[in-house]
């Protein structure tokens, strides 16, 4: 008989963690149907034919994958076997979990693209699951809240993933934070300029890094990285770029000759004044432009977003990729979504003590249990409650009152009704209120309309 | 370029399904939070130390392995291979998705045993993946509800299982139900006797199916499996018992001379009465001597529930388990659960036509985009509907008009703003109600009143 374990990466949720993860979840949610998503769940596997190669060599390997089912083995040969792990992986597995919940949304656009009302915008609210290496803040179980527009090239969509990132953040009590936005187009043209041309993926990769490593380290790794020294001198700029008032019109004049640049650039100003259309006062938004995430996938605008002032990393990242489905087979379908990190958002509410302190999943009221004539009393009084929306419990067993108090206290039940001879000579019950210690008595209709009352 | 495909017996579900399964999901959690059981989620793989011979070979058989990530291969050796594949997967395959909410629930109170409050409710509502044979009705991937309270022998569990279900599926649509219950003591009652003492499993594989193939072959059944002649006939007043008044009389005379039996009745009637007091008027309760499901497992109390006058199989089921967590070595933790199916719920609630007709996920209200200008003066008018709680959205593209109230029709997306030069000049909007095609004017305030006002 072992003691048993959580597989490794994994959590359980108990009652606490929920309540704060479902405000988290529920708030997200509702802001995503505001600005008219609608829901989509996919299944946790997929073939693996639909997730190989969607994520580059290292995302294949994360890929948990299933063994199939049944004699898995049984029609292998000797050869089979000596090959080594990866052949022999597409002989015996032909499913694993999802990676992430963009390329079965893919998936589901290219199955259903006969009957999807386009612009199809939806969300989804899903686990995700990654054999990566576990470590603090990182696991191979975890959610991922995406919303995504797909059909139209229409810079509004850009605009409101702004708007609904400052709509969703405030909700949870996260202020103060900063929308970074940087578009593909104008890392393309900084390329091209400093003559190294289709080279914007390993210069995306080395001045993302800017924030972590300081300029000289940067520009150590692009010489590395068999930039020229004079493409790295011209890069300058683009290091020292102020992050303060008028960010485009320097980046215009120094990039006027890129012609994709500029287009990257008028799109952003579009975006920009959309925003302020669209009455959002004050926007906590931010060019940058040495913003490269997942740059392989985004052919546009690129978004991410940092909670200032604590020491954890971006809380949600997106951005307009003009081929989602192309990998299926349907070329032309452009989309642009966002993605939050829950597990993030999690850990800064917590930092900042941003939970609320009532949660709504919570029992309100316990009934206390003295004997089995209080008892039954106790259940004449426990229906009337429920029927007025309010979570409510009697005590199981009549034990010892302390015992019973305890419970409601590590429960955190914040009232208890208390039901003894004299209540029930009197119908006058005993209220507790279990943070202050207060009583009083009332009967039952008066509690159940002072509990419904203060009902959040 | 391969056409993508679902894995076979797994589902997408899309806005339209996500809606009802929502009503389903928080019409159950509503309930489950009003009874005061606290939500719990487990990840969807756990260590196959934790789930193998927990469901009988069948059930090891039925669960969906992992393979190990890396090299898994490496380090076997010939002799390995060629043992056949059930020794093998041990050495390829550690991990396994769920099979049920019960075991991770066992496993998660053996974990938290030191710091839970007994009696501890836990609501849990999760997917479990089996590798059954794909047909209809039956998925690998599918929704459990399960809500269980542990720590506790009092009885009143059982009977709030019983109001819970009277709260739940009235408040689906769904009235015409009956919740039968047995008690695995009069099974055992019943075996010893009609002399078979110890066979109440085979006794009630066989009279589980007198509902489906009748008497006489029960009684074949029965003489095959080894009981006999004379066991056969002593059985004959529970293949006879009328459902109907008085049950429990016949019951006790029958098996006066049964301690154990008259210990399961003498439950079952506590039950009952306790339900009376918790206030249930007309409960839907039938006693059934033939329930057994999942025999094995129970050690009380045994529930199924039926919906009345609809082809489809027990809706919810559930029972006493005195021994919980005994398999990680905890013994003496007893336990009581109801678990809803949601699938089988849903193709009821389709078949008697019970889903509401406006779901609240669904967008409210869309602004037309007639052009630049009408565009620009729709998104002034859009962060006011959001404020004031409404779903809203405005057509991303100045398309044809027709194309864009189409897109609002399939959506289902009831009230259209139609802003022109007109509207612009004036002030005063049309609001055009997609169901009646009527369209009055009002300007932005009042459009948002009206519409705030009918949101449900």
């Amino acid at each position: 008989m072992s003691k048993p374990s959580l597989a490794r990466g994994t959590r359980d949720f108990g009652p606490e963690q929920m309540a704060k993860r479902t405000f988290i979840f529920d708030t997200i949610r509702r802001s995503f149907q505001r600005y008219g998503f609608l829901p989509l769940e996919t299944p946790a596997f997929e073939n693996l034919s639909v997730l190989m190669g969607k994520y580059g060599d290292e995302g294949d390997q994360l890929l948990f994958k299933l063994l199939n089912s049944g004699d898995f083995s049984g029609k292998l040969t000797d050869s089979d076997w000596q090959e080594g792990y990866k052949p022999l992986t597409s002989k015996i597995s032909e499913k694993g979990l999802r990676y992430d919940l963009t390329v079965p949304f893919a998936r589901y656009v290219v199955m259903n693209r006969g009957t999807l009302v386009m612009p199809f915008k939806r969300y989804q609210i899903q686990p995700v699951w990654r054999a990566d290496r576990p470590q603090k803040g990182r696991y191979r179980e975890f959610y991922q809240c995406d919303a995504d527009v797909v059909g139209t090239d229409s810079l509004l969509c850009e605009a409101e993933i702004v708007l609904l990132l400052h709509e969703i953040l405030p909700a949870l009590g996260i202020n103060d934070f900063t929308v970074k936005i940087n578009n593909r187009k104008i890392l393309t043209g900084i390329a091209d300029m400093i003559g190294a041309h289709g080279m914007e993926g390993p210069l995306c990769v080395a001045i993302d890094k800017l924030d972590k490593i300081g300029k000289d380290k940067v520009v150590e790794e692009l010489i590395e990285r068999g930039f020229s020294n004079e493409s790295v001198t011209q890069l300058d700029p683009v290091l020292t770029l102020s992050e303060g008032a008028e960010p485009f019109t320097t980046l215009k004049n120094w990039l006027a000759s890129s012609e994709i640049a500029m287009k990257g650039i008028q799109e952003l100003e579009e975006v920009w004044d959309l925003v302020k259309l669209l009455g959002l006062e004050n926007p906590k938004i931010q060019l940058d432009v040495t913003l490269a995430r997942g740059l392989s996938y985004y052919t546009g605008a690129i978004f991410e977003v940092k909670a200032n002032n604590v020491q954890i990393g971006s809380i949600s990242g997106g951005g307009r990729y003009d081929n989602l489905t192309g990998t299926f087979g349907v070329p032309g379908i452009s989309g642009v979504g966002v993605s939050l990190g829950v597990d993030r958002i999690y850990d800064v509410m917590e930092e900042l003590n941003l939970f609320p302190e009532n949660q709504k999943t919570a029992t309100k009221v316990m009934i206390s249990n003295f004997d089995q004539q209080a008892f039954r009393f106790g259940l004449s009084v426990l229906p009337k409650l429920r029927e007025a929306g309010i979570n409510a419990e009697i005590y199981p067993d009549s034990v010892k009152l302390k015992k019973q108090l305890d419970y409601a206290d590590r429960k955190n039940i914040p009232f208890v009704i208390l039901i003894g001879s004299d209540e029930m000579e009197t119908g006058q019950l005993t209220l507790k209120n279990m943070k202050t210690g207060e009583q009083q008595k009332l009967n039952a209709d008066d509690i159940t309309a002072l509990l419904a009352e203060n009902n959040d």
